[in-house]
């Protein structure tokens, strides 16, 4: 079977490896899709921590069962499955006891032929969706998931601050709109507002032509009580005053940097609360599938590429390339 | 003014009292409309802990401001607003350290023509509500909001189990249908189960001719994430068996007694976790409000009836009296 | 190796096995020591779900790496190690969205002369504890720390009760003060009492001779913030009456009946909380095992015997037979 | 009557008023002592927001009741009480829905002959505490009992880092011991350290001599679970840098700036959690009162004042002071 590899920073490319096969409980996938997230464009890069070169990249991706070992019982072959992002973090926080490798970081990733996982490391993919859709659950939904449900507890009437229209912005958007909040969404394309509008969005903003848009968002919303900080050190203070009393900050994004200013004035004294977000577990997984199931929703792809061609895929994902929703591959 | 004061178990009639003032910080209410609650059938009856007659009875209605105190910034003359009902109760969890009255119980309820309230203790009405339809929002619709919303923490993607088709009951319904769930519903009449599913019922089961209808439920549905048990100890056992793994109950019910037989052997091994409701704090009706609000949510109005027929409005309230949505009375 | 095995309701034996090896991420362990719980009672007696002979019974053990497979890095040889009582549960709750097989239940249990585990599901024993002590940490330890700590969220200043002797009961005695609580424990023996003050309880009670004890517990301590109800059906209506405003309730106990009555005129009007606790998550035990380490806390042993002598020891379980603190197995 | 009023930024004095009277539910306290914080130094340095002159100042202090007003069921005269510091928020967060005033800030504070307040806005005091003792609670030992046990869910075993030796750090390092956690604790005097070790700091360090201070108390520790951030810019990147994979940091200071920087890289991948904290309620209060009493704890006491010298006591919380404990005053 044939994988890519990075083998160094920048270096990449297609391998022949033997094909493997499925233990006990485990579970032999053919993969049809994966996609990129930025920090796939880290790793690539060789900055990202606790990484190690050759290593197959990306965490997201979506195969069909081809075989299985023995005492399987979640899944039968032709079944399609996503492997999880961190294959042993089931329910819960992430464990404080002990470190879990997570796919195409510490441990290989999923642009391969073919992937070999434990049957508890699959999620069964809603049957409504494409194989280029359901590869962007692993990391960009649940990721998405974790800030806007299990961390924001998002409710009806809720409003929620989405920046940007990247992968993860665009599934925080659609969930926060399936939770009954309303969303307000920044950009500093007004054709990408447009687009967010089209996909909900209840308020859109152009932070270009409004440089003070925190100030702006509070204005136009009576306060936002979650955040879905995908961006980093370059808007973070203004995140913060865009949040009403004892409003959250889901802090997922390094895209603009990694020492943000904090303004403890509007921190405290409103309650805030800001939690690192880094993707979820096994159950958040299974959650955000069945209400992606039930309400036949459709995750936003953007352009797609051939898996040997992850070069284009990863170009997408560099700050500032301006995507609209998910890049993925075929595999 | 006018008002009905209760004066024995069974017994009231109206009464003629002093027009109250409004003082620092306070309003005084022009009455427009109230509604009746289980609980207000037992204080009436003489059977609610706490009481002592004369009583000014009801928890929830709604007025016109028709004077402001001093210092009062929340409202101004001719605002619609309704009383919350515990006057004191802010936020969080109800107070451990103190007892707190509440309207129509310890102190004098809604069910007068002239109120006067700290406005801290009110709320203001969402504009697309009649006066009706806002005066069944302090208790059963706040009930309802806990138990689903800041309890039940309902996402999109969950199944909520409803009993039957009262006041609370109903709003539960729409507020987890707002919040992206899949709601089951009870009730042991055809009828009614087809006015519930022209509200957004998704699955509903008779239970007089399923009897073993806890079972049934969690086939039906893969098992339920979170019941609002408002019927009390002829339900609970049933209920339990319905949930799935970490499934929740939000206790109100005390309709069909109070000695209810809880069955630990399904109840530990899959970590249910059970929560008494006692209403909610004015964050929760806020928080409520504001939802209401958005979404244009509109209360389900059974009966209405006038001020001086309080006799009829509570006889909708006795066990087995079958209403569907809320019972009102005009001020 | 020699293990012992169950074979049928109330029939186990030595029997003869081949010696297991360590795989990749796994380490071998020389068993040393086991203790037995209620649970082992119950499937010894074949009344526990899910489970089928033949089948090495006991989930509480403690061994020493004897050798480590290909990867390991949490253990080396000569570590004393416990199993985790659900192998694959690693933090937060029990897992939602799959059932997960724990030792001597769905699986083979601890009752053995060797046994692989993977790295992961095995913590580290503090060095100031015997081998007889740390075999009783993994079910009956955490289950305690679960419900005093996860779950209780006990804080200093807290009144916490403590129903009997037993080993999950004293275990939680000792963590409730370790956590700066108070503690009242009840019990029928007056000898026994004494022997709990000597561990730290505060307040003791003989419910054989006062047996409205739960309305006496509330007028000696004010009212009780977390119940640690470990018997069942018999205790739980007492138990629920002597919590105040927002008690809580550890749901543990199977042992005097699975239909319990839940008096809920007093469980709504005080916003109870009431939890079935399973055991716990590997953080649960390594967060336990810290604090047990830290400040140097000595489990409580009651009797120990031969591994081959597994019917005394289970005989120690039954109903009445009125053990204090744990009974454990040489292996 | 004579009160200490502020009067313009930096000036102050002594005025007469006329006594005031208990009203309908209220208690009239005859004060006896006060203490300061660094909000007081703020704000009668005219740099607090939303505060006007003339105010009487302080936020913290105790008085016995005099006399009480019709309805009065808490207190009696001769209690010793102390005035909660936002006399509404009784439970929970601090509501969302509405701005609360606080004592000392948007309204008079404790520095008067006397004072009425609501018998719900006050808790009575442990009776082993001498006045200034019982003057430092409501603000001081409040935020500290938010920071360690509301929010910071401090548990046996847990390590927690506190900065400094003032009021707020001294509370905290007390509450932490008394949860049975360890304490590390940093400051730039060796004396101060020493007399830290006294009060059961377990793990002292001088930051003065060891400038990357985060990482050397995270290798002497492990890693921490929650820090009590009470200095502000200064500091957080570094003790953000000290916590364990899914550690929190209890935000409280200001003293040393307002902007922060925020090291995304090492916040995101340990799920790190952040919470601004704003004192408490009153029934973070009465838990608080209530521990302190069953653990007849001492708050520390640094220096006294008359009350007319204000100017003094205040100077004692500029920064770089360098107190130990609580600076009281005598009313």
């Amino acid at each position: 079977m044939r994988a890519v590899q990075l083998t160094a920073p920048g270096e990449h490319g297609l391998v022949e490896r033997p094909g493997p096969a499925a233990g006990a409980g485990e579970v032999l996938l053919s993969m049809r899709a994966a996609s990129v997230n930025f920090r796939d464009y880290m790793v690539a890069g060789g900055k990202y921590p606790g990484i190690s070169f050759p290593l197959v990249p990306l965490s997201d991706g979506v195969g069909v069962v081809e075989a299985i070992g023995a005492g399987v019982t979640l899944f039968k072959p032709g079944d399609r499955v996503c492997p999880i992002f961190t294959p042993r973090w089931l329910s819960g926080p992430s464990p404080a006891s002990v470190r879990l490798p997570s796919l195409g970081g510490e441990i290989d990733g999923v642009l391969s032929e073919k992937l070999v996982i434990h049957e508890l490391a699959g999620i069964a993919v809603p049957p409504h969706l494409t194989d280029a859709e359901a590869a962007t659950l692993p990391c960009a939904g649940v990721t998405a998931w974790s800030a806007v449900v299990a961390y924001g507890q998002v409710k009806p009437g809720d409003t929620v601050l989405i920046e940007g229209t990247g992968g993860v912005a665009l599934f925080a958007l659609q969930f926060a709109k399936l939770a009954g909040a309303r969303v307000a969404l920044i950009s500093s394309s007004d054709e990408k507002l447009e687009r967010a509008r089209a996909l909900g969005a209840d308020i859109t903003l152009n932070y270009a032509s409004t440089p003070a848009w925190g100030a702006a968002i509070a204005a136009l919303t009576g306060g936002i009580d979650l955040v879905v900080e995908t961006v980093g050190a370059a808007t973070l203070a203004q995140a913060v005053s865009a949040l009403r009393k004892g409003g959250r900050v889901a802090q997922i994004g390094l895209l603009s940097g990694v020492g943000a200013a904090l303004p403890l004035q509007s921190f405290i004294p409103r309650a805030i609360n800001m939690q690192g977000i880094l993707v979820g577990s096994r159950d958040d997984f299974a959650n955000m599938a069945r209400a992606i199931m039930q309400h036949q929703l459709k995750p936003v792809i953007g352009q797609s590429f051939e898996m040997a061609d992850l070069k284009s895929a990863l170009a997408g994902m560099a700050p500032g390339a301006g995507h609209f929703g998910k890049i993925t591959l075929k595999i």
